[in-house]
């Protein structure tokens, strides 16, 4: 496909601070992240076209630190206010690699960190600009584009010892057959999701089995622990939910990065018997060779990680030291849609499912995008897929994710599903919005980073 | 060793965005970073003690995003400002510990990029201070602390698979024979340099040559180019250079990041008949598995990594797999003097030569402190050791190094050596300065990053 002629520029780049005061209530909790107030970095693309049409993106971060991540958005404001439209959507492979090119930004990376994850937010407000153009949902916007107009996006820089366009290509077009049936079950079916909403650290037993219970009553095929804190908890904690979902059902585990090499290992080998499904973040993201040698200890115990792990070039490590089960993409961590693309390439390459990170704030929403793309066009499967899901502040989106008996809803409005209500973006302004002056009058959302 | 009794508060925690205009000049040059513009986010704590002795530190950049770094270090604020000097400098390992574990910061990281260097330098800032009320040279004060000191500094969490406490504890032990005796050759013959001035991607064969002399006249016993950007420019530079400085002197290679793994190796390969010493940044600095690839390929050529690598976490890699032959510390990359002190006991643990990456606005400056210190408490050797030095930007400084004879002096003054003169604070403040008032009055400083 081409898109739509285009005659007008970017006017406006915006950033905004909006803050949602999470930390309020304990139950967002888990062994790294004891208070966070879930957070956007958030982004409006504007155009002089007059069709009322803006992009909008956002980076996910949890509380002190948005502001830092407004600056770094402000800082690309130069690269993007005065392009052309057509020039930027006939070439977002050329746009994205213009924003990871700055020599001097560059500086501050490369391509990790607060810099990184700037661009990730401009980018892909870019692509929500693009399929509302399009008039088209962004996973079917990028289902739609032709193998040669995917690889094109991609960046192969410090990944074609693994992955390279011819291969990427193949993959592709190899990915077209079954793919209209694939799209129908799609939207007569959804995407698996999981459940994290049980399993928050701050939990009592009780709750902990009782939402457990609900979740699995609800449709979910897999719930998910926070462990890492205490041992003889977390042991306690993964008897109850497995006495309460059973034996059918997959139970993750997800320590947040809180233990070494040898401390994950004998942790996880004490809950073995409660047959967790992955233990998710072992240890350091950055970790690859210690996650490596955590994942050959634990067998069967599945290894996930990915909603740190700051670019392509890290995954690519973590599938050829065959340091990962589960491939946990995230999309708000790395360099946009465009880098996803390569993650997903990059993962299908090596056969390693992917499950979305998800949770936050707006998480849900973009990357169900990436996943059904995954499905109908790259990797053509659902199995060992899930989508995590977490049940908090949802409210606050014009197209929030649908979930259905435990699977996600393909959406079907126009765009990225990243826009947020106007009076959300007024109340929760930061410090200025209204939930920050009345500090304790405001309903919280609860949660945690998932 | 006590530090001395103190009794005041940390009273202002303040930034300021300090640039040079160094792009206005084309000398400054390499495969990757065509305009640096040298800049520093700079630090200044200031406490009530009534000494009027104030703590300087900064992170390097390149120009733009400078002043999201200094977002960074006032998002570091409220974690400094009103702490007992007493506590902090009683206890610098659980200070640093405090900053990196900013649940709500570290999610920007975790432990990379713009956070982490702010971190960096409001640690090293205090260091500066802790030096200074030393009346010690920072090298010194760390020499002078006993082992059990400088493995309380450290956070050996992700790092404990390959060096415990308990063995860092014992290197350094050892380490204390013949102390005196390096200390008392350090002071009167100064620490190795090697000189990276003659070797900018757009000078000219003829100063190439020239300078390339100049720097062997001088003492220099290695030199350094930057390649990458054409192949066949690089080998009529290398011979050059090479024939300048006849066949006894090293003669180092940097590539910043410009190739993939095979592109790396057969550019390598192109250039060996000019007996490279080293390749430094072949890859992407997060290419542990390509860099190690590399390595195997292009042997006997040495590699070298390490001022972009973002954390002891990555270095341990790097290590683990083989992938170095010179590491390659950064005194602004890191979290600061602590984790610096943790990557040189994993080098010297793996038997790996630190050449520390200096050049900038400052790192000169700092990075001897480290590499002096590593001299007489870690590693115990010159064997193979040596300290780049570029020549430009110095002047701004109140205790600029003294290279003699190819060879850095020991500093003698009290801190850190890096606080800047006052009057350059004022003239190269970004954007209300003198220095940017009158785009080219000011006479530029040149170079690129080393």
């Amino acid at each position: 496909m081409r898109p739509r002629p285009a005659r007008g520029r970017i006017t406006a780049l915006d950033a905004y601070d909006i803050r949602f005061p999470t930390s309020r209530r304990l139950e967002g909790s888990d062994a790294m992240n004891p208070d966070p107030d879930y957070s956007a970095s958030y982004v409006i693309i504007r155009t002089d076209v007059g069709d009322g049409l803006e992009g909008h993106g956002f980076c996910f971060t949890i509380g002190r630190g948005n502001e830092v991540e407004v600056a770094a958005i402000n800082a690309l404001r130069p690269h993007v206010v005065g392009l052309r439209l057509a020039e930027v959507l006939t070439d977002l492979g050329g746009f994205c690699r213009s924003l990871v090119g700055d020599s001097q930004l560059r500086w501050l990376g490369p391509e990790k960190g607060v810099v990184h994850m700037a661009i990730g937010a401009v980018v892909n407000a870019v692509w929500d600009l693009y399929a509302k153009r399009e008039e088209k949902p962004l996973w079917k916007l990028l289902a739609d584009l032709a193998p040669e107009q995917v690889v094109a996006l991609i960046d192969f820089r410090y990944v074609e010892d693994a992955l390279t366009p011819d291969e990427a290509l193949g993959m592709l077009r190899r990915a077209r057959g079954g793919m209209k049936e694939r799209e129908a079950r799609l939207l007569a079916e959804g995407y698996p999701a999981y459940a994290t909403s049980p399993g928050w650290l701050g939990y009592p037993d009780s709750k902990v089995a009782g939402l457990a219970r609900e979740a699995v009553d609800g449709g979910f095929r897999q719930i998910k622990l926070k462990v890492g804190a205490d041992l003889d908890d977390d042991e306690r904690r993964c008897r109850t939910a497995r006495g309460a979902i059973g034996p059918g059902v997959r139970m993750a585990l997800d320590a947040n990065q809180r233990w070494g090499v040898a401390e994950a290992v004998g942790w996880i080998r004490r809950l073995a018997e409660f047959d967790p499904y992955w233990i998710e973040e072992p240890t350091s993201p950055d970790d690859i060779l210690g996650l490596a040698a955590i994942r050959r200890e634990v067998a069967p115990v599945r290894v996930a990680t990915g909603e740190h792990v700051h670019n392509r070039v890290m995954f690519k490590q973590l599938l050829q030291a065959d340091a990962l089960d589960i491939l946990q993409l995230d999309a708000c961590r790395v360099g946009g849609v465009n880098e996803n693309l390569a993650i997903l390439l990059l993962a299908a390459k090596f056969g390693v499912p992917v499950c979305p990170h998800a949770g936050g704030v707006g998480l849900c929403e973009l990357v169900q995008h990436l996943a059904m793309f995954d499905y109908l066009a790259v990797s053509g499967t659902l199995q060992d897929r899930v989508i995590e899901y977490v049940d908090h502040l949802h409210e606050h989106f014009l197209d929030p994710v649908v979930i259905v008996r435990g699977r996600y809803a393909a959406p079907t409005a126009h765009g990225f599903s990243s826009t947020m209500r106007p009076e959300s973006l007024a109340a929760y302004a930061f410090p200025g919005g209204a939930a920050w002056q009345t500090p304790y009058d405001v309903p919280p959302a609860e949660g945690s980073p998932a």
